[in-house]
């Protein structure tokens, strides 16, 4: 860590800080200019409090050189992770090379309705099953979900097709529900909720991490550190697309994380390319453009209704149109040399 | 809200959408031009799902008009609302012409601490006292608060000077310990954490909702309505920065946020400079120009720790310096012409 | 384009309002409501200016359903425009199912290498020759491009190799001086320059228009259709990331405006991430990603100074890498359906 | 300037890259950890290419330590520039406790308009007149200007009033109609149009320099160093607004950058709230703010056009308005302690 002080600092100033920050545990190293005077900061820094430090009237800037996580950080585990999921003959890799494509409604609707696409897209391929029960949604008046109801058809339809199970818990109250849960998924608007990431460290869930809305690659990594600090070392990284100025369309799908990502970390890095374009028109190109970035999977929203057809449309590909994607992200995940599990 | 067609869409298909759209209670008007075909929805659109209907595979775009919040929306109650903390001589008072100043430490840090600012920021003339108990902090290596001891220290400066205390709730599990806190704060990381802004519905406490770190305007506005169908009318906003790509400045305070949010809404609006500009010498220009732009009120961090004198700079400002903001802010507010309280 | 009416708009402004827009050569049709009055301007709404529409004190909210931009737009253009650069048996097709890799130095330096890498990446593929004589930098104190001299050099690598050339123009009054350049790039900081574009709309020269640093799909559309409404209908479309908060890439490559802009638009598409990324490690898997996403071609920058090995890093990869990236893309064009020039 | 090597560097790689440093001119300080070696650059790095050195292959993050702008800087020039505008009795200031408000049409539209605006808002008090007569706009389909006809009526508007004039170049090719304008504006879409500020440099005139759309506050200083180490000192600041996800305002009116960019360098600052927010009725809480702030001036949009009283709201606000706006900013600026020219 690197901070430098303003102009005019007393001496008396400068050696308060110096024997503050030692107290602190970190060896300093002082370099002084004609015009400005550089410390720098040796050793363990990731206990320092960035904010605490840079708001001091006497410092004019302070950069990390060193990243602050730790078990998230591939410096310290050179080796990809590899999630389990599930368990038996239905047990899902991810990671080190192990591509998995998880599929689903975004809500559970009904018995018939998630039995349905579960078969649908099992038939294609999908190794796990996606639905939401707890919605996070913007408008009280909006639905927001089946809740508990929706958790146990989820149920029934691993057992109707063995695939694991993947849905959003919104509150640490409801870890319960959860408990057999095969994947349980973290959604971009609580991406700091930190009181609930410390209870998800404590369990040996596998956690899918969503980044939130505009959230940094290190802040998405430091709330996986919030997990993995807890000894909850099961943590998949997923790219939704983050805020900008344009609307055309919901977010922008941010590819190179995936590569930044995995050179910082070692923890798997999946894409969901529903969510993040709200289009289901684009789903398949940037299915296509995920794997090719090096995605270890992806999470695609996937509808069937036949007596209400009209929302098939609704940001979600219908079974078939899963299918055609499906077979074209295999055909890219061939090219880039690894195999599709 | 507006509809607008794809080129090629079918009767058949147009006239589904219409049935769909009729059956969720809005009425349709259909307008055909040679390139488009433009819907008017009309009535109550408040609870068609705008996520739902734009990811219609026929649709090209939708544009909500009238906007979708309707307890927190000026529309419909002209009035500005007045929000009351605490009780007694030392209620106060915050919005409708009625300007409040909240200070206090970012963290409760011991009863040495909290008494000694909550002492000197009253002489100065701040009604409220902050105090930050449960922390929420980017990193889990960085202090996370005192807790459940920390509120115990805030009663004892309540006690000690008769100012209301606030203060930042993390998870719905605690509201036990906040019983008696007389404004709770939700914090820019937990403004959409739907789970907890449904529970403070539910109560009857005066809560202090902080804008996300990217949030809009509306979705405040929407979670201000989570709070506000629960049956909790006792809202107060706060601008405190948003994201942007410069880093100069921790946030960019978007002081047209007051304005704005005044004409959408009857609720009031404060600004918190400190953790905006995450400088505490921007904390004065800030403050005047809050004050100046028409907030109700302000929140600033207040530090006093003579002991680690060090870090009174942090982002913070000495019981001093608020002397001296609060006297240039108290001249503004009296030259736009309404009263501090 | 609709308009919506504050409340309390008296039936003299409304009427004049509507005198008004009709004066301007469209159509309108009233809709009133019970709490708020809707104008919908049915015709050409291409020449309303919507910034002097959205600013009346009347209005509360203007929204365009049709897009501003006609010569660019898909809906009366359906067909794919296929752009022609260079001429006889180097002559170059992009757009239209044509895909064409552009590669070359950031700045053209010296004969030698240019004419080297020239021939290094036309070896390997590559059908255009890219170089910088005229570089626009942040700093005044940087390196600003050989200019005139610069040109010079790309035509002899062009007379040695038959490449097509593709450099960037900073200003209408160099015009001249580009006369003979095959292919000119307007680049991001430009693309608002609009006396630039005026100029360019004038020439018959195939224009490269790079996106600008934080602008929309649509304002991107409506810089060509600067060029194009004065004539020139030879413009491919550049995406090279926009300005977002993180920093571990200098911008974010928006991957899913390739789709979004061939919907919208007839124009190729093509994009740049080197620039984008700001690190060479990233170009292999943001080249395959944009080839997957159905990009029309790539720009890349390829550097080769053995006496100054050092640099070869800088953001820019080695002939001997873009062999291995360009044999990439080639598989991926394949499984994308269509053939690589 | 620090750069962080990244780990597996060879002992060669990295006495290339120390020997290649010093050859810039710079001092180098290298520190080697157990996890990371760090290199300090002392000395003169503004001319070290920071875009070069940080995507070199075996970097892995370079930060600027001292500012890269010299002329601009208030480390070297600790003294407010005073910006001298016009001459004889009708000669301005701006910056140094100077505060001047420039007010006039969006667009000089006839002589009768603009020598009718320029008497009222003399007779409220601005000392400057704005007006447009070159038009960057975004859209080829709407009004341009008057061009050399519009800087003509503001000639006659100065000859009628004596308030010197402020308007917009958008070329360098127009300098030479330019040469008696008192202040020449640079557009928030040319701010890195390098070869026009190059041009500005080489001139005397007053530049008034607009914040690009999405530019950061260095890259703002960095384009007034291209006019100022051109030898052209005389270089006032305009914040207005920057680009953000949020629609309710047509940008994010950025004040915390008066009091930021006045501490790093000595140039005055001024603010439009005019064009930042895109709504009339936000230009008076907008102009208290941004005077409360410490802005040296204010650019606000005044319009009248009893023809066509519709359009009197555009964005602007009337001459009586205006009164009432400029009253108020009087009193704060009494306020804060200075006082109003």
């Amino acid at each position: 860590m690197i901070a430098v002080l303003k102009n005019g600092v007393t001496e008396v100033q400068k050696n308060n800080l110096i024997a503050w920050l030692k107290n602190q545990g970190v060896g300093v190293h002082l370099s002084e200019g004609e015009y400005q005077t550089v410390i720098g900061l040796i050793g363990d820094t990731s206990r320092i409090d960035i904010d605490l430090l840079s708001g001091l009237d006497i410092i004019e800037h302070v950069t990390r050189i060193s990243e602050p996580f730790k078990c998230a950080n591939r410096r310290f585990h050179p080796q990809d992770t590899v999630v389990e999921i599930g368990s038996g003959e239905n047990k899902v890799l991810i990671g080190g090379g192990h591509f998995a494509v998880i599929a689903g409604p975004c809500s559970v609707e009904s018995e018939e309705q998630i039995v349905g696409i579960a078969r649908a897209v099992k038939a294609t391929g999908a190794t796990l099953l996606r639905g939401g029960a707890f919605k996070p949604r913007t408008s009280p008046y909006d639905f927001q979900g089946l809740r508990g109801e929706g958790l146990e058809l989820l149920r029934k339809a691993r057992e109707a097709t063995g695939l694991p199970i993947v849905t959003e818990i919104m509150s640490a109250s409801h870890l319960d529900m959860f408990e057999d849960v095969d994947l349980i998924q973290v959604g971009a608007r609580n991406m700091q909720n930190f009181e609930l990431l410390k209870e998800l460290g404590r369990s040996k869930h596998p956690i899918l991490l969503k980044r939130g809305l505009a959230s940094t690659l290190k802040e998405l990594l430091m709330s996986a550190e919030y997990i993995m600090s807890g000894g909850n070392e099961n943590v998949i990284l997923c790219e939704r697309g983050i805020r900008s100025y344009d609307t055309y369309t919901r977010n922008v799908l941010d590819l190179s994380a995936i590569p930044m990502l995995k050179e910082l970390s070692h923890l798997p890095v999946i894409v969901d390319p529903s969510h993040a374009t709200g289009k289901a028109r684009l789903v398949e190109p940037m299915s296509m453009a995920a794997t090719a970035a090096g995605a270890d999977g992806l999470i695609i929203e996937v509808h069937n209704d036949p007596e209400h057809a009209l929302c098939d449309g609704a940001q979600s590909i219908t079974p078939a149109q899963f299918d055609t994607v499906y077979g074209k992200v295999r055909s890219i995940r061939e090219i880039i040399g690894k195999q599709t599990r």
